[in-house]
């Protein structure tokens, strides 16, 4: 952690606040040239809040050299996480998580046939949402508890293990009993007290990136889970919000190099939430596929158009069985098996 | 509700369409020009999901020339609303809600100290945080339940209603036991679950704006409170996420005129939170007024070098006496009481 | 300046680094910690290019803790600047600058017309374009030379000084001779260029911020006018991109604020381009001038319903005249006078 | 082009606005709801200011439903330019354009050096900075013609056809004499008087995106140019600015896909400046190839650490070699010619 002070603080103040700091157990080393004095921090600075010490009105700025992140840090982990779930892997060393199905869990049909479909093309989880986070109140809010079901049944008849989105910690204990995946949505990134409740869980946390989540924000939820004991989480780049509008977010697929350099967790991407056109899936999952991430997570319908949710941006299952089948050729070529 | 064809689609996929859309009660107008053709729908279109018509592949667009939102709508209730809470009254037709304390509550000596002084100052509401939304698991997460205690004690003692933040659906019973004002934090706008069980109380909600929330989602996040059946919302801007790096959000103000235009509800201003800065919070208090807002909520700590959350962007109480001060003749400028 | 070294460098590698930097001048203070090396550079570091330190592949980051521009800097040049312009003054000792004018020049009876209205109105500038950037190439792109006549002309009549904005460095000549104010336009912040040449006059250069840059880029494309000893520079707020649409651009009123803190330089606020509304006109010049702007910036037309740009965000004559008379007592909250 | 009226406007005002546009030469078809008013117009509207219409005081919005390019539009141009310079082609059905070379020329030595082994490695184009747009006038500026001259050399030693930047008109037409791709930066992206005077000339441009450039108003940009007769247009990719600031900007690889559904030109992707991280360099640039670039424009610098300018986004040639070699089999995925 560095200080910086502004010009002209008298010595007294500088000292006064040295001595605070170091009371708080770091050592204190100043630099001091003609128009700046910077104090520079050394020891275990993570129990120092920074806004304690901006507040303190000889300091202009406050400066981390130090990323606020521990256990989802590489640096104290260097070797990348692998996460076992439902007979699968995730992770560097594994074959790509190929994640597929409709957004939302429309009846036992639906969810059944696309689930043979997407497993007959090379998905290993089924997707589908049983509670859906919609921004209207009018709008069909998902099958709830039925959806569920539905799912297992899914599940039970494909073998697939299923990723399905938690909305309130009251659902926790039946999401811990019957899901393979908790899904983390990119509107409850920062629902701090959903993050804690997880943290108890040993459950797989598929923790989608907020639409304005910074990379290290992201990282710190995850963060809030692991420091409750949980470490099992697979990240999730799904778009981010920016001012362009031509597509619903704009994908950082930065952020995938950016999350292996910072840390050893797994990290999918998601082109349908992030585009919101089906037409742009096809060339996106490709280039997150070239860009590194560890899986795909694609919105997949038997009928787009008359899917309950998003159909604009789900493609067929046939769709989806010749991407995969047009993937393999990038996976190899970066050196992941499918 | 307007849909654009793509150019060329066969007439008779134009017709499938538009029986489609009939059949869910709408009347649709198609206005044919030589590379567009376009479908008008009239009617109650609220009930149709435009991600369902987008997902026709013949379609390139939809737009909406109404307001997704109902209950929060200016155009179906003219008149704004005045909120009745605690003795006071929030809205245009109010005099300006002043609403002032700490970040968070860290002992009864602190609360019921600054409370008297905010109130001395011409504050009407005390806030104070008793559970604190931190971006780390390692930093200070507020008194909690204690933290309400003492500010039910600060209200006992000053009169003043108090405003303090939830942060999950199982403490909504306590709080609309004990609390006057329940506060959404921004990373909680679109938590939906913590929004629908909100509804079923009758309590004030100060519903802050997400950080990347556009003010037609804000509205929808009070809407799903109004859907519930409680219409008692104040809506609070608090800066959202662009790429200036200098201030910790950019302060919105032109969402103030934009609020009065869309919607009756009453809308206040957080300028501490805003910018991150204590030296800000003067300059811009006074351009929130002078813009229109309702009301102002700002931070006031005793000790800001020692507080134990934000003390970079609180103001002493001497320093808020002479802002409100300084504010007078600002409101009266603008018609506003104080 | 401070550098943060990679941990684990070797103590000979961060040697070299440190005695390749001595050697241009600086000197290196060195904070030793367990996880984490900083050298603190002191000394003038405004010639040490930090992407030339960047690309050391032992460095993790470059740390600014000077502000990269001098001549614009306050801490160079603590008093406030006034400019002195056709008569006039701009800056914080001074009376507002009351800039007023329809967006584009469109006749004689238009242009002088407009400006007898905003002189009688309280304006002390007069604005037009003569010369308009325009996203596509088949809109009105402004009378251009003719324009500018018509400017001088309603200068002569009414006595104020003109405003106006150049698009290209060739005209230089024309607008040093016949043009009071030359306006860099937003688009035209970072075309270094043009910025160069007109740091070759003397005239008051009225700098846009760009759509896009940050507090600390605008400063420095002063910088860049200052460096070629035009120390004649009105900085003008008029809106960043943000990912809301219902403005056409985010009003930044924070930026006032920060200019202060940072630069001696007077800022005026334009609340007509920052929105693109009309009706946001008022409510905006109000709080930018109780945010403390030293002027504004306004698009005045007479018939804003058949103006050849931008009419919709324009008001007329007698809407002006009422804002203005509203401002005053604002404005003498502040303490400034009009 | 659609009017959306707003409700309870007298049928005399939507009348008398009816007329005036009729007079404008479209068609007016309207869409009579209970709560709305919409005027479908039919016809040529590219004359027609939007603006202009939105000053009607009756007129809620103004929406388009055709894009405002025309030359640039695949709708009028349905198969892909191919631009040919230099011996070389670029565009869908070319093989891809590999553009690398040094932020700046520096030196006879560096930059046919550099030129030798790009050219070795697989590159066809060589790029670059004779004149440099940096922030600060005080960062170093490019060695300008001598740097041209030393490309021209380059060129003359490698068969490299160069791409270098322009920065102002009155360079034009040494430009046009001497360089084969004449590159127009982000920040001169909207400088509408130098892209008129492009489109004088018939030399290839290779037009970044601007730093906060809609896909729209990039394509606008190129309309510019083309409206002035010169179709010889390749678009570029260069990163937006965005909340993220772990990268310099955020790569929006979905632009790729986007500009193919609307425009017909072809487009590039500059990894190097859009993350200003040199180690993202690989990954992006094997995504940007995934997701269907025409080309690639990487930094390529014999000595990273040395360089004049951007040594941190810089890759060795030995690094380039390599990535060349991993780009192969991506593109012969996706159908692509190296």
């Amino acid at each position: 952690m560095i200080v910086i002070m502004k010009r002209g603080t008298p010595q007294k103040e500088i000292d006064k606040l040295s001595e605070a700091l170091t009371a708080k157990g770091v050592e204190v080393n100043p630099v001091v040239g003609k128009d700046l004095t910077i104090l520079g921090l050394v020891g275990d600075t993570s129990k120092i809040d920074d806004s304690w010490i901006e507040a303190n009105r000889n300091v202009v700025r406050v400066m981390h050299v130090a990323e606020p992140f521990k256990k989802a840090n590489k640096m104290f982990h260097p070797e990348p996480s692998t996460i076992r779930v439902g007979g699968q892997e995730i992770g560097m060393n594994s074959r790509l998580a190929l994640i597929a199905g409709p957004c939302s869990v429309e009846s036992e049909e639906q969810i059944c046939g696309i689930a043979a479909e997407v497993k007959a093309a090379g998905a290993n989880f089924l997707r589908g949402g049983a509670f859906k986070p919609r921004t209207s109140p009018y709008a069909f809010q998902g099958l709830k508890y039925d959806g569920l079901e539905l799912l297992m049944e899914a599940r039970e008849k494909t073998g697939l293990p299923i990723v399905t989105e938690i909305m309130a910690p009251h659902d926790i204990e039946i999401f811990e009993r019957e899901v393979d995946v908790i899904q983390v949505g990119a509107r409850n990134m920062q629902n701090f007290d959903l993050l804690r409740e997880l943290g108890k869980t040993r459950k797989t946390i598929l923790l989608k990136r907020g639409l304005s989540a910074t990379i290290e924000e992201w990282l710190m939820s995850a963060e809030y889970i692991m420091a409750g004991g949980n470490e099992n989480i697979v990240l999730c780049e799904r778009g981010i919000r920016t001012f362009e509008q031509y597509t619903r977010n704009t994908l950082d697929l930065s952020a995938i190099p950016a999350i292996r350099k910072l840390s050893h967790l797994p990290v999918v991407v998601d082109p349908s939430h992030a585009t919101g056109k089906w037409w742009m899936v096809d060339p996106l999952a490709k280039a997150a596929v070239a860009v590194g991430a560890d899986g795909l997570i694609v919105e997949v319908h038997n009928d787009p158009a008359n899917a309950l949710c998003d159909g604009q941006q789900s493609i067929k299952p046939s769709v989806y069985r010749q991407l995969i089948d047009d993937i393999r050729p990038i996976a190899a070529a970066v050196g992941r098996e499918m």
